[in-house]
């Protein structure tokens, strides 16, 4: 069998093995204040935060966290830094020390310059999951009523980046010629 | 057991149990041309695409990429796609129609102004995928050897994206006082 599932311009049908061996590790968003970040991507969404990470001489810390359901997550910390490092769908935050009491405000990527557009958490029942963002006070970019496209909406994380919210089983349809 | 390994100013220790079945299940980034980004992401990190979808009245396709060793790709179309947005670790790429062919081009986050950083893939032996990367003439960042900290190494995407590349087994040490 081919690798890919669907084929198209550009896309290697074979490549190298040992890239298989390869993991998607984490995606890294700049954030002001941690306090803030921290409390909605625990608090809101259901992260855990696997490690802080203080660099003195950058001054800046990293802050790595994952959805971690059913999963057991070393206690050791070395052995979590390795784990944290390793397993797939990691967020990193960055702290510059000091931005959450200057004017710092980051750019989301949604207008010019444009480049990166959001993160997208999945959830079982997007109704369940909005009403609930809605009783939390999240801002909204896209309610589920809003646009074209009802079985997905589109939130803000504190710093103003956006994250989409999609139930896999209304979305199998989506797109499709 | 508390819910989260660190604790830490905003975390919070217990959240609603409903969150726990949330996903994070991609990141998405704009590209100019997918034949070249589905080239590197295939050929050089080795990822699948899992689905492609159009969207002719927006003039715009995704395409979600993902590492599917040993996991079992759904090959029914409808199956695939919900299988694709109920995972995690997906790369979404964002092509509006006619970038490839005018001079569109993206910002990656890391100058003003700034806010997403970087993706980071972890691989077994970071050495050897540095070698691996440097014969495909891949672009770098920062190389193994550059700065203060030699087991990571940053490269670039078609657009100019800056990729991580990690290997967990050298990092359990780094930013620890």
């Amino acid at each position: 069998m081919a690798f890919n599932t669907e084929t198209q311009a550009g896309v290697c049908l074979e490549p190298d093995a040992v890239t298989q061996d390869y993991v998607f590790n984490h995606s890294m968003l700049r954030i002001k204040d941690p306090q803030r970040s921290l409390d909605f991507y625990s608090r809101v969404l259901g992260m855990r935060l696997l490690r802080r990470l203080d660099f003195a001489e950058g001054k800046f810390s990293l802050y790595f966290l994952a959805m971690t359901k059913g999963e057991a997550v070393p206690e050791d910390v070395a052995e979590r830094q390795r784990y944290t490092f390793g397993r797939q769908s990691v967020l990193e935050l960055t702290h510059n020390w000091g931005s959450e009491h200057d004017d710092t405000q980051y750019h989301n990527g949604n207008k010019e310059p444009r480049g990166f557009g959001h993160i997208c958490f999945a959830v079982p029942d997007v109704q369940a999951a909005c009403a609930r963002f809605e009783a939390l006070g999240v801002n909204y970019v896209k309610r589920l009523e809003q646009g074209s496209m009802r079985n997905i909406a589109f939130i803000t994380d504190p710093d103003g980046y956006w994250i989409e919210i999609v139930q896999p089983s209304l979305n199998g349809e989506i797109g499709r010629a």
